[in-house]
């Protein structure tokens, strides 16, 4: 099994509903996306799958939610902003491009900061 | 499938028992600990489990090793207190309030510095 | 399940073929080699594996590649320098020793840079 991985960030703003204490106020983070890509074998130029595709990609999202308040981007408002739904946003955001290709599972990780993730890995097939 | 991630660190001593060259001497690491949680889908207000919980949890447990000699500490005196060791440890004093939360697995991470860690990965259910 | 991991740096030199743009011309990169070994339980002596043994013949891979061009490397020559390929090559030579002994998986990772990295993961049964 082989993997990829790029990384990139964003800062943003948020705020949670619920029982969260002060995260329940408007704040933001640095956040921090990973993404990895799985698959079982490599391809005959020796790679999974373009990084520099990948890359391009990651960051096309990553501008999308930069400087931005996360509660106002549809499909992320009227949802609860955690980490784990930023996570589910993305993941929804690259798969489609990346299915058909051979390609076995992403996993997108979304850092608040580096010293809490949330992660979401589905399969691509 | 989700994951959340919450880091802590502590300064503690120790020394290990056996063939083990200068790590037989007593010594002390600035130790991480990572701690994953693992479950297949969200609840219904966009989390895995709540972090700020799983911090609260983690930082006691961190707390309780903090500038502690971990040859001295229950549970871990009398056995040799390799990277290994202090995540069976620290595995077994969070896994219990986790069960019958829904949640499939819990990992923890022991970095004695930032090249070298070990980890123990087992099911909650 | 458990893991220990190590990790270490060298430099080197490469370039790809193909069209990978930018990534065609001899470029460089600080490359980060980080090795993980996975086994069920822990031996008598609170180990997976001995980290000192396994950091020394990661040292020693990472020393035979270091300031080198990677597409002079016998064994890599002749083939895509990709980050999966070196991924490949590293896995290849540090496998061997560590078969027939009880591990389960061996992982290498090769960041070349703190945004990109590729991995390989397989069994060492």
């Amino acid at each position: 099994m082989y993997e990829v991985y790029v990384a990139t960030q964003f800062e943003a703003a948020h705020r949670l509903v619920g029982d969260f204490g002060p995260a329940t106020r408007t704040h933001g983070h640095t956040y921090r996306m990973e993404v990895i890509l799985r698959r079982e074998s490599l391809g005959d130029d020796g790679t999974l799958y373009d990084i520099g595709l990948l890359r391009a990609a990651v960051e096309d999202l990553a501008s999308s939610l930069h400087y931005r308040d996360l509660d106002e981007i549809p499909g992320l408002s009227g949802t609860n902003t955690t980490a784990e739904a930023v996570a589910y946003y993305c993941w929804e955001r690259l798969a489609p491009p990346l299915r058909d290709q051979d390609l076995d599972a992403l996993i997108v990780r979304i850092w608040e900061s580096p010293q809490v993730y949330a992660a979401r890995e589905d399969s691509l097939t």
